[in-house]
């Protein structure tokens, strides 16, 4: 256990390193004239060549340093490691967002110790930020994070990438429903969203239909600031689906007895 | 004419030096801390306090170098100069980006010759990025911007900053009869997906309940990059209320057409 923990300082510098690959393979291609491909399927579902060639970049990095580690990444094939370890990639989260020119992607680069994610890191190299999480706290550029107290909905300020992503239309009255009692709404945040909470800048955000890479690296960054990340039920928000964040953990635990009913 | 002309550079240089007085103004209160917030018996609104300094240093400015140009701003009365010339002012259009911590805020400076906004700023400090327009062109930190074209809305990529921003049922509706042809729609933009359409990278805006301090820095800029920004009729958008802008001119016929129904 306490040799488990020694290293954590030297992942997270190694996923630092990840992320600075992953910027300098995305930045030829944001805000540049994309082709961007139809994955198919019945959502719309953009990828670029910024994504591909950033998570090449950074599975490149972890073969040659962790051979043993393994791999899950949105655009490649899994990797089964030999030991307990697993990074999770997500190199463009906020799709629409990069397509769209705004700066509130992000890479998502969690290490997972075979149980749950243990070090997170969002990276935005347009605005120069980078938020880092594990059990011993969360940092953007190095400076740390608290999440703000919030005594109820009528104070909160609530987050949610789009009304429209939603999976069922229980799910989208569930959270219309919260929302409604919110003192402020505002669409439009992707991973950013949830480094506002661990800021201190939103108190709630409410999605659905995520997937592991999108919420793994975010969870080390909101509970290393005092919040806490779940699924609706309470459980971990590791497997993606149906997520809470919030700022602070009485109201998190408020919102999910009345999202897991 | 000439000589109005003449002086357009002059206007754009001093338009720079309000930016920067108002940035100066504002930088205090982005992100600020969130302990702050609680002292005192008066409520503390950072976006409030930062809104009133820059309109504050901006107004200042004017005064001091244009005694007989106009002011209307959104935080104080409104001052009818002696002259043609009015500057138009909003310190930190997107309140809601700028109190839940996102880079998507700016400060808006137009100046309106008495007929209409001849010359438009939008600046974001916190990204770096300064967005100016005028007849002869739009400039993003000094580079040209132009608009691309879409053929139609199955390729448009569409925002709003909110669908609870329409001021009635009908408005909503026709957005959404819109939205849901279109390729992608975004919410969450405030100016900054005005700014994105000059840019090439949004196609659509589409708002209403705005007032004049929020588009008249925002038409010079679209059209100098190649859009076009209206009113839902056609007209001048400079009025402010329900507000259309497309990158491509004749989709932008097309939209108007479905939209002053």
């Amino acid at each position: 256990m306490a040799a488990r923990n020694d290293r954590i300082e030297e992942f997270r510098a190694f996923a630092g390193r990840l992320a600075d690959a992953a910027a300098v393979a995305i930045q030829p291609y944001f805000r540049a004239s994309l082709d961007v491909e139809n994955k198919g399927g019945a959502r719309y579902d953009p990828v670029t060549e910024g994504d591909r060639a950033a998570e090449r970049a950074m599975r490149a990095l972890i073969r040659r340093h962790y051979p043993d580690h393994g791999i899950l990444g949105e655009e490649e094939e899994s990797f089964a490691g030999a030991g307990e370890y697993t990074w999770v990639l997500d190199p463009i989260d906020g799709t629409r967002a990069f397509i769209t020119g705004l700066p509130l992607w992000g890479t998502l680069i969690a290490l997972n110790d075979g149980t749950r994610p243990v070090l997170g890191v969002m990276n935005q190299p347009f605005t120069g930020e980078r938020y880092e999480g594990m059990a011993s706290g969360a940092w953007r550029n190095g400076v740390r994070l608290r999440t703000r107290p919030c005594a109820g909905l009528a104070e909160a300020r609530v987050m949610c990438t789009s009304p429209q992503l939603f999976d069922t239309p229980q799910e989208l009255a569930a959270f219309q429903a919260i929302a409604a009692e919110a003192q402020l709404v505002r669409y439009g945040g992707d991973c950013y969203a949830y480094c506002m909470v661990a800021s201190g800048f939103v108190d709630v955000v409410i999605e659905s239909g995520l997937k592991p890479y999108d919420t793994q690296a975010l969870i080390p960054i909101l509970e290393g600031a005092g919040g806490r990340m779940t699924s609706w039920e309470g459980g971990s928000a590791q497997h993606g689906g149906a997520v809470i964040a919030c700022g602070d953990p009485a109201l998190h635990d408020r919102l999910v007895a009345r999202l897991s009913r």
